[in-house]
């Protein structure tokens, strides 16, 4: 966003930055991505749409740094660390159950999903989410596994990014593609049986 | 599709019906989802644009039925089945290696793309998705992992659905959502760590 040289400018700039973020997330939330408008964001923030313009090049980019502002908001990465009681499993099962309750959320399904799908229409967006959201999100969850290993609970040579897309992705799916009930039980056997594997289950 | 009552009639019928899957799949691929048009899809087929509005309400639909009808053209279920060589790490490796072909293929990529986007959109076509293409899909891997229950190599109580989850929606994700790169090795990680577990690996 751009700042001007005045501090009372930039309170303003930023005060309308805020009202805009959160317009784009309710009214996704509320009507959906299709009948999301710039024209519907303004009236709800009280900003022209020319104001939006100027940050902003389309209703996919706000949405991008609402979903962003999310995360932002929680006092930085410290806040965002998974729990660590010692105990992988329960740890992991209680992140995933998390998840579930955030996806059966039409305030939560609706923005996210609208901006999967222009994640995976346009491979720009894409690497920018990936730098700036889904890496750092990724960093998060490594962390809790490393903790693990060092701890002694898992293979020192284990591959971070593979267990996570292993632990994590069962429920993207599910849920982008709507292919099956995304439940508390289905949380805990994926975690159940990515942690022991297929052949010990 | 309807069918009229000559046979002559029937199998221009047929023979336009196929024109215009094969106009869809191929110009999806060629100019991507967003610039397919009912027109584009007609022109390349041959066809009138009111001969594909009779059987299909919009280029979705049609987009659907082109990518049901790759599987239906191998010779049934039978032709679809998974290889069976006894070696369920390897014959997973196989099948996983040609996914991550067919990903990187761009007469694949952008369809399946398409596809994905309108289903993650659209409830009613996920289910429809779910029913007619998913689920038959579904079928044929949870048959590999039975067989493999069978020869006492894979637990009587395994839960295939989240089995299958498991081995297959790494590869989704990170196609979908171009999360990282997709290679053959990735393919073998997901396939050992699904198989061994996390904590085994």
């Amino acid at each position: 966003m751009q700042r001007r040289t005045t501090p009372d400018t930039g309170r303003r700039s930023e005060a309308s930055r805020r009202a805009i973020l959160d317009a784009a997330f309710a009214l996704a939330g509320e009507v959906g991505y299709a009948k999301l408008s710039i024209e519907g964001i303004a009236a709800r923030a009280g900003v022209g749409k020319q104001t939006i313009y100027r940050w902003w090049p389309s209703k996919g980019a706000v949405l991008f740094d609402a979903v962003l502002s999310l995360t932002e908001g929680r006092e930085g990465a410290e806040g965002m660390a998974l729990p660590d009681t010692g105990d992988l499993e329960a740890d992991l099962k209680l992140v995933l159950r998390a998840t579930v309750d955030e996806f059966a959320d039409p305030a939560y399904d609706r923005p996210l999903r609208a901006l999967s799908i222009e994640i995976t229409n346009d491979p720009a967006l894409a690497a920018l989410y990936a730098e700036r959201l889904e890496g750092p999100m990724n960093e998060l969850k490594k962390a809790r596994l490393r903790a693990a290993q060092e701890a002694g609970q898992l293979p020192a040579d284990l591959d971070l990014d593979v267990a996570v897309d292993l632990i994590w992705s069962p429920l993207l799916s599910r849920w982008l593609h709507r292919s099956g009930p995304l439940t508390h039980a289905y949380a805990d056997a994926v975690v159940e049986t990515a942690l022991r594997g297929i052949y010990a289950r």
